[in-house]
């Protein structure tokens, strides 16, 4: 590949997902002629200077940006309008500004309205995450596989979105264009919900009387170990994530509710077909993860 | 081991634990001289023949335990009257019955006043599983590292309870005595909750629009699919379970219930607080069970 993508890229936030931009472009080549890493964290900047994952570091995102024709917004998704606000006067003409995050009709409504006519914006979301974060969580391979939804406003520039969907491929991922509505719906059920349910239970199970608490513990692989797993993700970015798809969230939330309701009316009153039923169709959900190789 | 545990063996029921049992029984020695398998599924039957697991295989429990000296009920909790029935006429003096199932308030229920007296009933219940079931499902290494929970009635032969807590502990299993109202309540929230949300948030996600359903499969990675894994359990087996555990799984469910309103009502007016305290509880409940090597 003799010209990368993007002659320098700026990463805005270095933690499991842009340290492994950052390593990935390092590593497969062809992304980024030079790497700008920033974070307002010290203690990050200097990590990642000892990780060496960046050509230069930057504690000032409009330092960052300034003559980048690629920029992508990686912190939580509630700094987003701050940091559009602070690199706009700064953005070169011409230059892709993207970002990684969670919620997709946020982003639209808190940066799109501060940035220049002179840049493109498109927002971009790679399904791709651990339960560790920090830039020591972040790992060359994490987009390997894993789909990247592309969510443009209308009458975004066509050689920008592709630009943007090619950074994902070079990044290992399969990439989808989404309507940003569609994406917050689907990421609702697929994603914010069953957060939102594995946090809870966490929760209720800490308010449980001390024996009983430390026997969660010690009796956990019965199921509950599954739901804490995702109980383990980064606190600053889930509640960014649950208070900017309030709406779809919250309509997800009422809809499961209203299904474990008469769930729970089915135990009460001895209901054994609508249990069975339920069950079943579990079942055939799981089975048709696992025809799509999604399992 | 000059002497095995026991000299005879009945399992009634060959699905995953029934045939790990046996099959375990077989690679470690010093549990069973013989091994007695009894499912009324005529296809199991001719399959655990197969298989090779089982000294004999029998269709009529009450032929199954006749002569036995430990009998193991793994058949689904819903069925346990039934068989306890059938098999009391049959049973040996000094006998031993014990079980495999989730509920132990209701075993003790339904089997209990059932038996002879000149048996000892010691209910158990292995915490191993997985989301698989039928007797080809079953490996001989299922219990290595798991608890059991013995749950005896007060009273019961001291001799006896040794016995089936050295069984489980030549399984390969952890082995902890506990009052059968706790374990249900422990088990409550650390397995039946959690299936239940598995199971029906499944079914939420198969009751959204077509379009949205096949791309909730398709980006099931983002958590949901983490869900539907404890969700492909064996129906008839979960539907007992939740049937035989009303009491303390609707109070489960209930409190969880109560806490998911709240995150939903802190979204919904942006308590950013409010969510970020709960989600941090559940990153340091995640964080003890680490501690305890339970993740």
């Amino acid at each position: 590949m003799a010209e990368p993508l993007f002659r320098r890229l700026a990463l805005i936030g270095l933690g499991l997902i842009g340290s492994s931009i950052a390593r990935a472009a390092r590593a497969r080549g062809g992304i980024a002629g030079e790497i700008v890493a920033c974070d307002r964290n010290r203690a990050v900047r200097e990590r990642v200077a000892e990780l060496g994952i960046a050509d230069r570091v930057e504690a000032d995102p409009a330092r960052a940006v300034a003559g980048a024709d690629g920029v992508i917004l990686c912190v939580p998704v509630g700094a987003f309008a701050d940091v559009a606000a602070t690199i706009a006067p700064a953005l070169a003409e011409g230059a892709i500004v993207s970002d990684v995050g969670s919620t997709k009709q946020s982003v639209l409504r808190d940066v799109a309205p501060l940035l220049p006519p002179h840049v493109h914006f498109v927002p971009a979301h790679p399904l791709a995450g651990t339960e560790h974060s920090g830039p020591d969580a972040g790992f060359a391979e994490l987009f390997e596989g894993r789909w990247s939804l592309i969510t443009p406003p209308s009458g975004t520039d066509r050689n920008a979105i592709e630009k943007v969907a090619e950074l994902w491929a070079r990044l290992g991922s399969m990439v989808e264009i989404m309507e940003p509505g569609h994406h917050d719906r689907v990421l609702a059920i697929v994603s914010h919900l069953p957060h939102l349910i594995a946090f809870t239970i966490c929760g209720t199970a800490d308010d449980l009387a001390d024996e009983t608490r430390q026997q969660v513990l010690k009796f956990s692989a019965s199921g509950f170990r599954d739901f804490t797993r995702i109980a383990a993700s980064d606190p600053e970015m889930w509640r960014d994530v649950f208070l900017n798809n309030r709406e779809a969230l919250l309509e997800m939330l009422a809809r499961f509710t209203e299904d474990a309701q008469a769930m729970a009316r089915a135990v009460r009153w001895g209901d054994a077909g609508y249990i069975e039923d339920k069950i079943r169709r579990g079942r055939v959900i799981r089975r048709s993860l696992i025809e799509l190789k999604q399992a």
